[in-house]
């Protein structure tokens, strides 16, 4: 193991701190996720009674092995908290960009049904503002998807099919991934509005206010980012770290 | 023929009439749209030259034993006009419900491409306000559907899981689809954009701002429908009929 991925268990042991007794546990999907899984399936291990709800087959393969319980959203459509990887981490709003590894969909539909997302990440994936490193995945139909693209292009951004083994890469829900480079953004959630409402559309992998708390390994050691509150009334900015 | 459907064709060979040599038209699905792509056929046996986009593989195969050449999104990212039917016309906006036939996807796929989109409808499907009649079908991702039924239901929708023949309802995409009965609606375009934001919805039923003309069949014959132009200024509402 190397000493990032050292620091990153750690990042996941604090995470998994935050579950406790019958709590409903979205499991992410990911290698920085992959801890928190395993950290949670020794606390399963020592008596944690918990339900989870993976966001992929990998992850439910691993929380299986691990011998944690798992559940379905239908019996459980309201999570407590969840836990995931993230590919950028916007500093200030902890807004983030997420579905570089294609399980976009189902993170954001198990983040948005969670009362807590605490996301995981090393310090490379800190940035001041949104979009700075990495395109944004969109989740699209299959049919009409040029046209999409067109659409997408029209927002600013440039489009690419994501393909993989020369073939165009196929999610889990049977559609195709559009990355879109749209650079630093000055409007994340403006930008993920539109998108959404493009018709064609299913998902954008901008995750706009749903963070509740990052928990960063780095050189220096881990630490916890909770989102900058602002007080529009007199304009002063208060950092909470 | 019913005296109901001798309209309905008559309303159809109306829209047709609209198509231009070497257009890109979309054509939509059932059985009002199916008049529409039967005269095509007609003008297309005399020697018009067009290219149509089918919006379901029951349209496709019937243009197709017409003779109607067919092209793909692959070529053809922009659509000149489409004609389509629809299940609820709100008179003064235009607005649409669609998708009680389940092709809603592909349908507004193929009409947010179109530069124009005409629609015919029997006068029964006329309404003062959008929802009085019809259910929103709103496509969903299988995924968490349970979750996204209930954030559905906070915008206020009584929300029904379409099932057929006993089983959950399977679109062309490999979707559900959530029956959505909101009632008379105050503000579809405010509600179309919420449910469009809404995580694990593919597409809603809702065509805001969408439809160029509609083409209505009644028992005192065919009347044509155009936009009602509001002038902000001076609060005039000017109907053009």
């Amino acid at each position: 193991m190397t000493s990032m991925d050292r620091l990153k268990q750690m990042a996941a042991i604090e995470a998994v701190k935050l579950i406790e007794a019958d709590m409903v546990v979205g499991l992410g999907t990911g290698s920085t996720a992959a801890f928190a899984v395993e950290a949670l399936g020794e606390r399963v291990a020592k008596g944690l009674r918990i339900v989870g709800i993976p966001t992929s087959e990998r992850t439910a393969a691993q929380a299986e092995a691990l011998g944690i319980p798992l559940g379905s959203f239908a019996i459980h459509a309201r999570i407590d908290l969840t836990i995931d990887g993230a590919d950028e981490v916007e500093v200030g709003s902890l807004n983030l960009i997420k579905g570089l590894g294609g399980a976009l969909l189902r993170e954001k539909i198990v983040a948005s049904a969670s009362q807590k997302l605490v996301i995981i990440v090393d310090e490379s994936k800190l940035v001041e503002h949104l979009g700075t490193k990495t395109a944004v995945p969109v989740e699209v139909v299959p049919f009409g998807w040029q046209a999409t693209k067109l659409r997408l292009e029209d927002l600013g951004a440039t489009v690419n099919l994501r393909v993989s083994q020369e073939t165009t890469f196929i999610t889990d829900g049977g559609h195709y991934i559009l990355d879109c480079k749209f650079g630093s953004m000055a409007d994340p959630k403006l930008l993920e509005s539109q998108i959404a409402q493009t018709v064609g559309v299913v998902e954008s992998g901008l995750f706009i206010g749903m963070t509740s708390q990052v928990i960063v390994a780095g050189a220096s050691g881990i630490r916890v980012l909770v989102k900058k509150v602002y007080y529009p009334d007199n304009g002063i900015s208060k950092a909470k770290e």
